[in-house]
C-alpha cells in the first residue's frame, strides 16, 4: 500500500487518488443503493456525508460498489471506491495523530445516520476496482418456518414462512415446516458455469452467464437462540434479482412444489417458471466481497468488464 | 393440565379461567411493559388485540407480567397470565380444529403489531401466578467495543461502547477495548444473597434483597460474524433498574475506572455510587423465565409474595 508521502510525489496535490471504503448497512430504509433523485438511498446518504467532510460538491463523488442492492436489501461487507482530490484526502485528520483513513472512518461515523456504518477506509491499491476487480460475492438468505411471525429483533432480516403463511394450512399444527435437506440438495445441483436467464430480470445486451461457486441450505440456531433456516450462495457475480429468484426456486422444492430434477430443468429451459417466486428482499444480506492479491487486481478488472459489457 | 371439558365441568362455562402467555418483543417503540394512558405499552397493545379477539372490554384484561421491562427493554422469554371467562376461552378455536390456546396463538398474530409475538398460549397448571411463582428470572446485556457504531442491523439490541465513545480516546486506535475477564471476574464476585440496594431505585416499604444466581460477561461471536461482549445475569428477582445498574458496575470496571474490590465495596456500602451509571435499556433483552413443577407453584407463589410485600 503507497503511503501518503509517496501518493504525493507520485501525483502532486491536485490529482485524484482511490479510497476503498468497507460499510454495513440496514437496508429496511432504503430504496436501495444506487442514488436516485427524490429517494433515501445508500449511496445518496454516503455521497452527502462524504461531500460534508470533504468539503466537495456531491455531485463529485460518485462511489462505484461491488454489489448494488435493492431496495430492502441489507449489507455487512459491502465495498466501494471513489476518486478524492489526494489534497482532501490527505487534510482528513487535521491535527490528529490518526492516518487519513482513520479519520475518515471516525468523522462519517459522526455524521452518517445509524442504519449505515463505514468500517474501513483506506487508499486503494493500484488497478483496484471495486466492481470489476471482485473475485465473488457471498450473499446470505434468512428465514423462519418456527411460528407465523418472525422473532420481534430478527423481523427486519428474516423472512417468516412458517404456519399461517401461504399456502393456509388447514390445521395449526406445523403443516408448511420446510423440507431444508431437498431445498439444499436442489440448490447444489445449480452450482457451476450457467446461463441463470431462468433466474434474471432480462436485460438488453447483458449476458445472464455467471458461476455459481456455492448454493447452500441450512438449519442453524443463532447465537441468541432463534431458529433460522439459512442460504448461504456465492458466484462470481450475480443479474438482478438473481439471489431472490434462487431463493424462490428453492422455496418451492421446501414446500413440496418441485423437487431439484424440476429446478435443474428451469434452469436448463433458460427461461422464468412461474413457480419460481422472487423471495422479499429483507431476508437478504450481502455478506462479503472477495478480491485477488494486489498484483491481480488491474488483470481482473480487464476481465470482468470485457466479459459483461458483451 | 386441565382439559376444556374438565374445566367446564369444574367451574361453569361463566367462570374465569387463567391462561399464561409467552411473549417476545422488540422494545423500541414501546413506553415499557406497563399500561399507561397515552403511551404505546406492550401491555396496552397485548390487551387490546385479546379484546378484539375474546370480544371483551379491554379494562376486564389485565395481563399480569413475570418481568416488568422499561421503556426500551427487549424481551424473547416474557410470561404473562390473564384471567379469561371460560365461555370466550372454548369460544376461540370456532369451527377449526385448533386447540384454544393454538387459535389464540394464530389469531394474535394476525392482529398484534410485528413487534409483539406471543409464541404459546394455554391454560395455566393450578396455583400457577406468571409473577409470584417464578423462580428465577434470565436477562441478557450486549454490547459492542469494536469500532464506533454498532452494526446495523444489531443498532437496536447493541450498545456501541467502542472507539468514540466517552471517555473520548487520545486516538482512534481502539484505546476503549473493555477489559472483558475483567469485568466477568468482578461481576462473579457479587454472586449471592445480598441486599442490592446500591443497584436499586429505592421504592418505600419495598425490599431490595435479592439473590443474584449468575452474574458472567464474555465475548462472543455472533452467527453472523459480529463481535460482541455480553452478560448473562439471572437471579430469583430484581428490583427497578437492577440490572442495567449491575451492567454499568461492571463498565466502569471494564473500562478501569474500578476493579472488583471497589464494586463489592460499592454493594456492601448499599448506597448508589456515582461511578455505577445505569446502562441504555436498548442493550437488555429478558431471555427467559423459569417456574417450579405444577405442584409446587402454589407455595412458590405464597412464598415470593409474602417476601416481595415486606
Amino acid at each position: 500500500m503507497a503511503t501518503t508521502p509517496d501518493l504525493v510525489r507520485a501525483h502532486g496535490p491536485g490529482e485524484l487518488v482511490r479510497a476503498r471504503l468497507d460499510l454495513a448497512y440496514d437496508g429496511t430504509d432504503f430504496a436501495g443503493w444506487a442514488a436516485q433523485p427524490g429517494q433515501r438511498t445508500v449511496a445518496g446518504e454516503l455521497a452527502a456525508a462524504l461531500a460534508v467532510l470533504l468539503r466537495l460538491p456531491d455531485t463529485d463523488l460518485a462511489p462505484v460498489v461491488a454489489g448494488r442492492t435493492d431496495a430492502g436489501v441489507h449489507a455487512r461487507g459491502q465495498v466501494c471506491h471513489l476518486d478524492i482530490p489526494l489534497a482532501a484526502w490527505t487534510a482528513l485528520p487535521g491535527r490528529t495523530a490518526l492516518t487519513p483513513g482513520e479519520s475518515l472512518v471516525r468523522r462519517l461515523a459522526g455524521v452518517l445516520p445509524p442504519d449505515v456504518v463505514v468500517s474501513r477506509a483506506e487508499l486503494a491499491p493500484p488497478g483496484f476496482d471495486a466492481r470489476f476487480s471482485a473475485l465473488n460475492r457471498r450473499y446470505s438468505y434468512r428465514l423462519t418456518d418456527a411460528g407465523y411471525r418472525p422473532p420481534p429483533l430478527r423481523r427486519h432480516d428474516v423472512v417468516s414462512l412458517g404456519r399461517g403463511s401461504s399456502p393456509a394450512p388447514s390445521s395449526g399444527s406445523g403443516s408448511a415446516v420446510l423440507d431444508v435437506p431437498a431445498m439444499d440438495h436442489a440448490s447444489r445441483s445449480l452450482v457451476g458455469l450457467h446461463d441463470f436467464a431462468a433466474f434474471c430480470r432480462r436485460r438488453e445486451g447483458a449476458t445472464t452467464v455467471r458461476t455459481l461457486l456455492e448454493y447452500s441450505w441450512a438449519r442453524e440456531l443463532s447465537t441468541e437462540g432463534d431458529p433460522l433456516v439459512v442460504a448461504r450462495v456465492v458466484a462470481d457475480a450475480f443479474c438482478h434479482s438473481m439471489v431472490r429468484a434462487l431463493v424462490g426456486g428453492a422455496l418451492a422444492v421446501g414446500q413440496g412444489r418441485g423437487d431439484a430434477q424440476w429446478l435443474l430443468g428451469v434452469l436448463r429451459g433458460r427461461v422464468r417458471d412461474p413457480r419460481v417466486v422472487v423471495a422479499p428482499a429483507h431476508g437478504l444480506v450481502l455478506e462479503e466481497v472477495a478480491y485477488p492479491a494486489d498484483d491481480q487486481l488491474a488483470a481482473r478488472a480487464a476481465t470482468a468488464r470485457a466479459v459483461r459489457s458483451l
